[in-house]
């Protein structure tokens, strides 16, 4: 077989046979497809599509280029959820542990934060001692003595999709969505979770701008778990403001310990709370609600457990931000707009994100939104507190803040509902 | 300015800007865009196109990448012709000495064959003695002393497209229009001839294979040489039949110097005699007939003085390959069908070219004709010769021969016209 032959298929408009497939991702994770014929291929798989079939069979060698995990020994249902990304989206940190101690297994491999979508790992390194990358062997002793476990995806995990990631990174071919589906997908199965929930976000926020590219790339991957025998379903879910008040590093994991101390903002309660529902009826454990795991304690105790057994002291105080600068409002009345991706995109620039995969990150850092859209405003109320190590950060972070959002005399903001839609 | 956005904006559709083609074609040259990211956007060029502005703009960006030759030192005008390629194509020996003989300098760069297309360089080099690569000095003095010059094109002359040339190669990307019209332009212009006649060639045997496609590049390539000051003609020619009675490299240039001695093949002398005319009106040298220059030897005295510059024996035997097989016709009838391509890829598997760059190529390997389209054969009677160093390869030779010709009972070939259309 030869990547040319491969390369024009696509090109041209047609589908890739199953052994094209098979042939050139086994290939690029060798080095026989060099990575610029790899970056010409997605492009062409960016501008021409794949077919239902296609990007089934593309996981599926992405899968098979690298180990599977296997859990059978826990003897609790594995479950898990992955996000495709938002501002303030902590919710798998309140969301793992309660779906833990309401009969669970959830073996969470996460990622970090690149652009102005934070990222999981990055927000629990917040919390001192704790450690992002266990062994196999010490991932399965905190699911086996916690529940619940928040990892770094080790480097045998479907390693041509860490490739072609790298790649499509640099190349202008991230924004494909059998590529996107294909990616998540294939980490999520090799992970070895018996089934996933979905939560696609849509709006200025995510990735997915529009409720139908969510769609869409909501049922591509439920397919692509479909076929590979993981019970699977995908929600949408509103990413037009930021999720809860908080957006950063340490100021989400404050928020997080409120929702697992039975308190924190509404929109973060109900959106943990309906994921874990889900979670837990695709793993055959619909008997507790979990919203009574929050009221009880228990779902703090698997935290505290969680944290405990990666290194974290649960009891140590979060690191703070040198400086802040609240942004007050301007005049009175109804707070209809407060933009995500402008929310976002000052977290970042105050040190709470990374530019490059290789910077740091800060954990103080960040955005508290003391308002929500709907809220009514008195003129001069603070609305927003931003965090940062230095202030000289505040100069550009402003910038993407001042046309974040607009205060209006009355009316009623325009927004998704929390949750969107239900694709299984 | 950043790749991806570069990327980005092309396959999302749009124009690029004069100053990101500008940017991107100087990054590449210099490794500032990495490989992969100039095969992203090659392919998002390929799939999306560039209009007539982007296609000059970035054949301007390929030749600033370069030096720029120049030829005033000679006193004559300058004039040449590039061709698209074909089987059997060897019209540029005849041609070049012959336009020189009628007052114009032509200072000719040519390529190597890859494929089934042979190259002017592969063929020349068959004659003992002759040398390829010149310094500029020596071209220069070639011109001035024979008034006509066949060399490679030296690495300094659009080092850009030298570069993307190679990498659109192994990407699946060579078979877009204005990726190749400004890769040919490029290098005509910043080889500093005053006029150029484009021989775009199709048919089977051709990279253009119907007349849309073919009309489209020409326009393309006219307007580029027009907008840079080039007077350039283009002229579609068919290509669905060899070109002449030999295919190969030796072979060729014997049928070349039959030209030049006034007798040869009816569709190579008439092919030549038309472009030179072309070359010789765009020079404003209409004055002189190159059938005279034909009949009374001045051509063929060029042809000497040139090949003798360039350290060839014009009077030394070519080599000719060790074995020969013969095809016979099986029945008696009309040659309705001589196709360019199977008998180009014979040609190519007898070794008168290269699977890869880096081969050697046969120079007495290749195929005679000894029928064209049109013409009456009787059963039993010699239609081709294949001649190979090596009589293993005929097997395979002969594979694709098979389906290469016709011969029906009565009737007439449906062929294109010689000199399909001109352009200009």
């Amino acid at each position: 077989m030869d990547a040319i032959d491969v390369i024009r298929a696509k090109r041209d408009g047609g589908a890739l046979a199953p052994e094209q497939i098979d042939w050139a991702v086994d290939a690029y994770t060798r080095g026989a497809i060099a990575e610029e014929q790899m970056s010409a291929l997605a492009m062409a798989i960016l501008l021409n599509g794949m077919s239902r079939p296609e990007v089934v069979r593309w996981t599926e060698a992405m899968i098979r280029s690298g180990e599977r995990m296997e859990w059978s020994a826990l003897e609790r249902p594995t479950t898990d959820k992955h996000s495709t990304g938002g501002v303030g989206d902590k919710i798998t940190l309140p969301l793992a542990p309660l779906v833990a101690a309401c009969g669970a297994a959830v073996p969470q491999l996460s990622g970090r934060g690149l652009g102005h979508t934070g990222g999981t790992l990055d927000k629990l390194e917040s919390i001192p001692g704790w450690r992002a990358s266990l062994s196999n062997a010490e991932m399965l002793d905190v699911l086996g003595s916690a529940g619940a476990v928040i990892c770094a995806a080790g480097g045998g995990l479907a390693p041509a999709d860490r490739k072609l990631y790298a790649l499509r990174d640099v190349t202008g071919t991230v924004e494909s969505i059998p590529l996107i589906a294909s990616s998540i997908m294939s980490k999520k199965i090799a992970e070895g979770t018996g089934a996933l929930v979905l939560d696609v976000k849509v709006g200025s926020g995510a990735f997915m701008k529009t409720v139908d590219d969510a769609r869409e790339l909501a049922e591509t991957m439920v397919a692509i778990g479909t076929d590979h025998g993981l019970r699977t379903v995908a929600l949408l879910t509103a990413m037009d403001r930021p999720l809860g008040n908080a957006v950063g590093n340490a100021v989400e994991v404050a928020e997080s310990v409120e929702v697992l101390a039975g308190g924190g903002p509404s929109d973060v309660v109900e959106l943990t709370l309906t994921l874990a529902r889900e979670m837990l009826a695709a793993a055959g454990l619909a008997a507790k609600d979990p919203a009574d795991a929050l009221k009880d304690g228990s779902a703090m105790d698997v935290w505290r457990r969680m944290i405990t057994a990666q290194g974290g002291d649960p009891d140590a105080p979060l690191p703070s931000a040198r400086e802040t600068h609240v942004v007050t409002a301007p005049s009175a009345g109804v707070l209809t707009r407060l933009d995500a991706y402008g929310v976002g995109v000052a977290a970042w620039r105050l040190g709470a994100g990374r530019a490059r995969k290789e910077d740091p990150v800060s954990f103080g850092a960040g955005v508290i939104c003391h308002a929500k859209p709907g809220d009514t405003v008195r003129a001069g109320e603070p609305l927003l507190t931003l965090r940062a190590d230095d202030e000289t950060r505040f100069a550009r972070a402003l910038e993407s803040v001042d046309g974040a959002y607009s205060i209006a005399e009355a009316g009623e903001p325009s927004l998704h509902p929390l949750i969107i839609d239900r694709v299984s």
